[in-house]
């Protein structure tokens, strides 16, 4: 099973850089694992949100797979412990999924059209974080699911 | 009104500590800001999980004052959203409370004297996350409800 990260925007800023690329280390002594940053459209500055969110959107899904099991980051998914992310990962694993993508969308979020495609809606909390920050948490949560999984110590920094 | 994040444990590991002084120093736009580190104690590692708890909370208790409000983050607080942290500071400062201190405790979280002693318990998300994870999302959160106090944008890096 591969893990994607898939994140609209640009690349990781140096605040966050450090901290993403560790646990992305990690991750890659469970499961092949790599980043993806979906560039915002050329013209967004001149897109109204809802438009933005829609081309977003039309970018993301066009470089789906039809058999990509979709994770997405959404204010009004469900909240999980890190116990239900580590689970939510071994069902997919038990169930032969071979590509899951967590996406992180854009400044406005994603659009409906990729709200339907997803397999699986997850807010990380009621807090409102920045999308880098978002990056940060979402390897760091995916690593330590990886380690409940393998019953495996989480090794601290 | 002064803000106070108190912490055991070490200083800020590299991975997050770009992030943790960007928003701290974004803070002090708003309000007086500083980092206590509580060192654990000397022998923490021949004490058991429980003697721990209870010997960090003596040092935290100790260093407080009278009219300190205390938050606690701590999984069985409360989950808020961003606006309610705003909120929350902003009643704060509405009784003219001098001092917040908000507290990460150490590895196995505070002692039972450390929660009684709290005016408040705060979870951040039901997710677990590393305390030094903890520090640069505290520090994130607080501006983000500064701005929100102050009616002002969120600045994105």
């Amino acid at each position: 099973m591969k893990l994607q990260f898939w994140s609209v925007g640009k690349q990781h800023e140096s605040y966050v850089k450090e901290g993403i690329e560790l646990f992305t280390k990690r991750i890659a002594n469970y499961f092949p694992v790599y980043w993806q940053l979906i560039p915002a459209p050329k013209n967004a500055a001149s897109l109204s949100e809802s438009d933005l969110k829609i081309k977003e959107g039309e970018a993301i899904i066009s470089q789906l797979k039809k058999e990509d099991y979709l994770i997405v980051l959404d204010e009004r998914g469900k909240l999980l412990n890190s116990e239900g992310v580590a689970a939510l990962l071994q069902q997919r694993a038990n169930e032969s999924t071979r590509n899951i993508v967590f996406l992180i969308g854009g400044a406005f979020g994603v659009s409906g059209e990729v709200l339907q495609r997803a397999n699986y809606k997850w807010s990380l909390s009621p807090l409102v974080f920045p999308h880098q920050l978002v990056r940060f948490i979402l390897a760091e949560q995916v690593y330590r699911a990886c380690t409940i999984i393998k019953n495996e110590k989480y090794h601290h920094v």
